[in-house]
């Protein structure tokens, strides 16, 4: 526990309650580039209050400026942004930065060795009590711990981009990590608002970049092949899978697709047959220059001369509009739907 | 056109307004299952006579059983339903039914033969200014159209099940159907409310089910390695993937994660890297004896004692708000988010 007392305002209520996030005061946040500023944001709007360590010389222009485009979604989602930066300040010196916090959430380039040196420095830095979470979407936790005195401290927080906006974050315990810890991030992220998920085995990409991953490729191989444009197949998605795995996910779905018998039935009577007859037809595509500049020249056409800023701007709108209808804006208290 | 007065009422407004509705007052449905229910409820809601051609002895119970399902969906999707069925009847032969009709959507078995052969009847006895629109989520429309004198005519027009609920409808062309049949059917279901897609290659299994069969190998496997069960990845996706292609593809998804140069920076900087470290690290499950065991057990354990009906329910109205929060539905006027 941290020995001061702490001027931030009091933690709003998380979906787990406030219990879980009243021993989590002070956070440093070590990365300032998209991923960080969004934790960054997060944690101040839930009473937290965040160092920043990033050696860029230009560091607070950019979080501060970070911070006033996503204060909007913040706002949006229900959370108090009145006061939003009051609790934050920057250290450019990681063992000061890490010094007294409770949290630690390491947001750094993906290069294993450069990983494990600032870990190195966090574990001879941090308080004992405080939970070390890496935000990596490619690295183990095993093989960063490997530098570690103590690795059952570390523990993969990985959050689908942008961590204050999209509910997932996969908890990857490394082969060392301690239950306690995986356990104790469980609820830290819970009390966040957000839907952490703990994984069961270590595996490259993790689960939602793998799944990602895997229809992306027929996507591309699809436009590669001239069946539809990028926009026609973005609008195929939004008003197919997309809204169905935004209430039920894929087994969910093909449960409810198979007939009283559900997935079983599925499994025996379109399941088979999909594995057998569509799998192996699926493409291969690579990234050749023809199917660069297909892809190139449709983003072109799709996305015409609105920034990436507005896009997503309008794109995040629409979205807290949904986990609004679904009750999941983090100020919830009347959902007007189930989740399935 | 038909020759005489039809008592429908007259259609309400859908998207593309009422004009392309207006010269549809009859509709024949051959064939009554899941499908076929989900399409003559939509089209008695907006005010098409419907009739239903199906050999089975039961149909009639069968098909108003199944309509009294539904009709709780369509009413939430602003639908009216007060006299749903006034304009429902049902007729065993199959030349009789379609003789005065405007539209024909056939949803018999997926065999080619058996397609052929009612196609073939319904080419002989369908008046000429008929839309002929096969539901087929298999067969090619040129292959089905070999049995026919004039196989410009025929189009495939394929739901994402149910068509009552899910915007998507995919027309896909045959080889020889004529531009204006095309068109035709993409005025008409757009009309019903429906986001139609018209593919510019016939491509088996059409692009929906062929980007969901994409994911679910990968899904699939990830639960038959162990990373997590299937409860698990599909709370991933519905917090991740899932309400992120609710509101933009998976092009646009990528688009606003590349930074500001957006989607060719994206493929320069992860694409590749996805295309050569992940895409051949995917898995390549089989539905073999183990797999099936795995997943027929954790779908007992994520589905527990509801039905399938009980559970199909608590997702439609989930899907239902959300399309409502889209300004999806099709009595949105004032849909409460712009779509992405």
């Amino acid at each position: 526990m941290t020995s001061t007392p702490a001027p931030a305002p009091a933690a709003t209520p998380g979906r787990d309650g406030t219990a879980a996030l009243d021993s989590y005061r002070r956070a440093a946040i070590i990365g300032g580039g998209v991923i960080g500023i969004s934790w960054a944001g997060l944690f101040l709007a839930r009473g937290i209050d965040v160092v920043i360590n990033d050696p860029r010389p230009d560091i607070e222009d950019l979080v501060r400026a970070g911070l006033d485009e996503i204060t909007p979604a913040l706002a949006a989602l229900g959370l108090p942004t009145d006061h939003l930066t009051d609790g934050l300040r920057f250290e450019a010196d990681l063992a000061t930065a890490v010094a007294d916090v409770d949290i630690v959430q390491e947001n750094g380039p993906e290069r294993l060795e450069l990983k494990q040196q600032i870990w190195g420095t966090i574990e001879r830095s941090a308080p004992a009590h405080a939970l070390l979470a890496t935000s990596t979407s490619s690295i183990p936790a095993t093989a960063i711990a490997e530098a570690l005195r103590h690795p059952e401290r570390l523990v993969v927080g990985h959050p689908f981009n942008p961590p204050h906006l999209v509910p997932l974050v996969e908890i990857v315990p490394g082969r060392q990590t301690s239950p306690a810890v995986v356990e104790r991030a469980r609820a830290f992220y819970a009390a966040l608002g957000k839907r952490p998920q703990v994984l069961r085995k270590e595996i490259p990409g993790f689960v939602a970049n793998r799944l990602q991953s895997a229809l992306f490729r027929e996507a591309v191989s699809l436009v590669a092949q001239g069946v539809v444009t990028e926009q026609e197949l973005d609008d195929i998605v939004t008003a197919s899978i997309g809204l169905r795995w935004a209430v039920g996910g894929p087994f969910r779905t093909f449960h409810l697709g198979g007939g009283p018998e559900g997935l079983p039935h599925f499994i025996e009577h379109l399941g088979r047959a999909m594995a057998t007859d569509m799998w192996p037809a699926l493409g291969n595509p690579t990234f050749d220059d023809t199917t660069v500049a297909t892809l190139v020249s449709q983003a072109r056409e799709a996305f015409g001369d609105d920034t990436v800023a507005q896009l997503a701007a309008v794109r995040d709108r629409a979205q807290i509009a949904l986990m609004r209808a679904l009750g999941e804006t983090p100020d919830a208290n009347s959902g007007s739907a189930e989740r399935a």
